[in-house]
């Protein structure tokens, strides 16, 4: 069989030391930022080539996890100052996160520069971060590929324009439900990404959480649902797993058509699901290839539809 | 090629005149109930025995719908006084009702009675009314081949003694994802479905709306994502029309193993899609064979996972 093609990602976005609290625990300063939890479940498919920047207490455990996971970290920058912190506490059903402190420290002043070796990565994910960075990723990228975001409601809010710029500039963009309804002022989710499709991105994913996920191109839509769990730990980073995860499966898909894109989706879901079964990274750090597959093909069982191929299961209804 | 098994349902439900207003506009005593959108959705695939009573200013229109959907009308009451009365309102984004006023009226005083030729029916639906009537159906019956109930926030509050006395001789429950939190105490879903299968019912189907639906055995779980739709003009009905679609399917289909029934789930979906495209009844009063088959073979293909079929799609991921 010959080897899958395989085309390496560049990422840039937050990396943090978090801490968290949930009905089931805590950690504190613990690895984290969207750059973070993209690059360890996107490490299982391909390269990933990281872009970020880290203070002098960072500390040699947050590196070595990277480095085991075989992250590139050509592109990482040590800082004079501290790491970015933040630190965030879930309420019994975790049905809200209330964000406790934000210390931007070196991130503040925060420019990325892509080394030479990246800037022909195929792929980029610009992860959660101020757009005016990632509009600066965009100006030192040559000839990408495929070209991915994700955002979050501080940006919708504070730097619209630099967002909508952003998004008229990439192939795909993330968003979750909130998000989604919040920068188009549609509830429906299926109208916000379609309109969202309008702002520029030809594919649209919304993450609805335990609800699972919906993908757009605006002719099409697709929904799949989460992998079920009936415990979770801590779900930050998940939607930032989830893209590392699919965006890894599709740079190892035959094509990033519509079927790579779905089948990418279920991988994005099962690293999902193992992030939010840990505290920080714990969940992803050191998962096998087994026991993703296994999971893939649990998550295959329990969303399908019998009959699927040829015999579409529709009954012959009585006339009326 | 043989006819396809189909065995008859018996509903019983509230039949009502509801007054509906959503951003879309306002209906004023229009034909609705638990039983009514059930018999309607369930109509496209068997024979449906209604049990139910209404007033004396039920109208003529309300008869001429379920006669020429061939709905059986002899276990319906005519009683003297008025039909039971709702109102409800939504709010812009459909997050919210407000139930306006309920007056039971003749529903007051109602016991079902089975007529003879109904006590037989092979399947049973106990859709949304006092736990205390549906255990009076219950006592009526003969050996039913299945029996499915639906129920209601009310009764979780007001009669859980008696609810739960239900749940432990039905085959099968229905709940929305509000109630199936609220009768177990459990946020999460999969949690909550499993605990009330241990009250008795070896399938639980919890109804998430929008984010579609989920079946439990305890042991197996499935989810299916809601049909997208971008337009929702009414809500109401949704459940019990999604019930109807369901056990109507269930009932022409070759097994009620768990394939028959996410295949059935598949029907309920549509058909409570129909239902959420019109006001009250109107979308789906008058449905073709062709329109349901067509809309079904839509969201089969909303749903479908690619590759299946033997081929998994599991990549061989790199060692590591």
């Amino acid at each position: 069989m010959p080897a899958p093609r395989t085309v390496p990602i560049l990422v840039v976005g937050s990396i943090a030391l978090d801490t968290v609290r949930s009905p089931h625990g805590e950690v504190r300063g613990a690895l984290g930022g969207s750059a973070i939890y993209f690059a360890i479940a996107a490490s299982y498919f391909t390269r990933v080539n990281l872009v970020g920047v880290v203070g002098e207490d960072f500390p040699d455990e947050g590196i070595r996890i990277l480095t085991r996971r075989g992250v590139n970290l050509e592109g990482l920058t040590r800082a004079s100052g501290k790491t970015f912190a933040w630190s965030a506490a879930y309420n019994e059903d975790f049905s809200e996160r209330t964000t406790l402190e934000t210390t931007l420290n070196v991130f503040e002043t925060f420019h990325p520069r892509i080394p030479a070796a990246y800037r022909r990565s195929p792929y980029v994910f610009l992860a959660n971060i101020n757009p005016e960075l990632q509009a600066e990723v965009l100006e030192q990228i040559e000839r990408p590929r495929l070209v991915v975001c994700d955002t979050m409601n501080l940006w919708i809010d504070f730097q619209r324009a630099e967002l909508l710029r952003v998004l008229s500039r990439v192939d795909m963009a993330f968003f979750n439900a909130d998000e989604a309804r919040q920068i188009t002022g549609e509830h429906n989710l299926i109208r916000a990404a379609a309109a969202i499709k309008r702002f520029g991105p030809r594919r649209v994913i919304v993450k609805k959480g335990e609800h699972g996920v919906l993908m757009s191109t605006g002719r099409s839509v697709f929904s799949l649902p989460a992998y079920p769990l009936d415990e979770v730990r801590d779900p930050t980073g998940a939607g930032d797993a989830f893209a590392g995860g699919f965006l890894g499966a599709l740079a190892r898909s035959p094509r990033a058509d519509e079927d790579g894109c779905r089948r990418s989706l279920l991988y994005g879901t099962v690293l999902a699901s193992f992030t939010v079964e840990g505290f920080g990274v714990e969940g992803i750090k050191s998962l096998t290839p087994r026991a993703i597959a296994k999971r893939y093909a649990s998550l295959v069982d329990h969303a399908r539809i019998p009959g699927q191929d040829g015999d579409l299961g529709v009954f012959s209804l009585p006339d009326s």
